[in-house]
């Protein structure tokens, strides 16, 4: 029993394992390259430790860590959609729910729930720590955006509004966090990063 | 002062993107490429979650994860060095303390202190959570190594005692994960992966 148990757990770790092949549309921070998914959980994982103290409401960092860290896990068979792409996102939720189904459930079955239960806790975004997860899953993107000069933003002809819009989130937890990110979009308009 | 603070903080957010350019000798599990020090730790990271109940003591969890997460940092600026790489070794220390004065003291002072401090620890592997923390960063490349039946081993000519070698500081804090380890070796040597 214990040792199925350990072997459903390194199933899943493997299993993850390809999560390095799933490549979002932000460069890293110098353009070299697109950004995996697993690069990007683990940056938003250290950045919930040292942003923590600019959330509103009291959060549990330990929650807000493993929410971030397994919130992609579903696109390794959904596949990453891109946030401004309207419609691709159409059928976005019934992909994710599906791989979701197969993927969580690769582990023993109180993990599975325990790591299915913050997905979905995730993606409603209505706790305090749902919140500052999403708010970090866009600060991030929006820092590759800028020291890239706005790359990613170009090739798809993002306008400002949209990038607000995706962003307002951020406020209904952290007015610091909301303030650096119209900060950000304001200097990028000015610097002709993204189209006002 | 406040803004500062966050200036600091995100400073250093920029700088360790870095740490996705920093490759191990270690294989992606398809074989596909060499992964880098930002995936590994974020494979950590998840691990650390899920088998914390293989630990002997009671360990904080919390404590690990951010552990696996600042780990690897230090190689922004010393590198990666291969751990059966005895040459390289010997200069290690001195090179990894170099880049942990500069790295983590980007950060507001007491959040340098509080990753420093961390990093020492893991580096002393001394506490239970240390120890936990390093057995993960044992059993994750051995993994990778099983699954691509041995490619990183056969390519330096490593040999089943050194593996047993490195593995020996997992059976400290984890006899289930020391038995896990000690039988993916016996199955490397008797398919052919691991030189005996």
């Amino acid at each position: 029993m214990e040792a199925d148990r350990l072997m459903m757990q390194i199933d899943f770790i493997r299993e993850i394992d390809k999560l390095k092949h799933v490549y979002r549309q932000t460069l890293l921070m110098n353009g070299s390259r697109h950004e995996n998914d697993a690069e990007h959980s683990w940056h938003l994982a250290v950045m919930a430790m040292l942003l923590k103290e600019h959330a509103d409401k009291e959060i549990d960092v330990l929650k807000v860590m493993k929410m971030v860290l397994i919130h992609d896990l579903v696109e390794i068979d959904a596949g990453d959609t891109f946030c401004y792409d309207d419609e691709a996102k159409v059928d976005k939720e019934e992909r994710e729910r599906k791989a979701a189904d197969r993927i969580f459930h690769i582990l023993p079955e109180d993990q599975a729930w325990e790591l299915r239960n913050l997905w979905e806790e995730f993606e409603g975004r209505s706790t305090p720590e749902a919140c500052f997860a999403a708010a970090l899953d866009r600060i991030q993107p929006l820092l590759h955006n800028y020291y890239t000069k706005g790359q990613s933003w170009k090739e798809h002809g993002v306008t400002s509004d949209k990038v607000l819009d995706r962003n307002r989130p951020i406020k209904e937890c952290s007015q610091t966090l909301w303030n650096l990110a119209q900060e950000i979009i304001r200097q990028s308009v000015e610097k002709g990063y993204l189209l006002p």
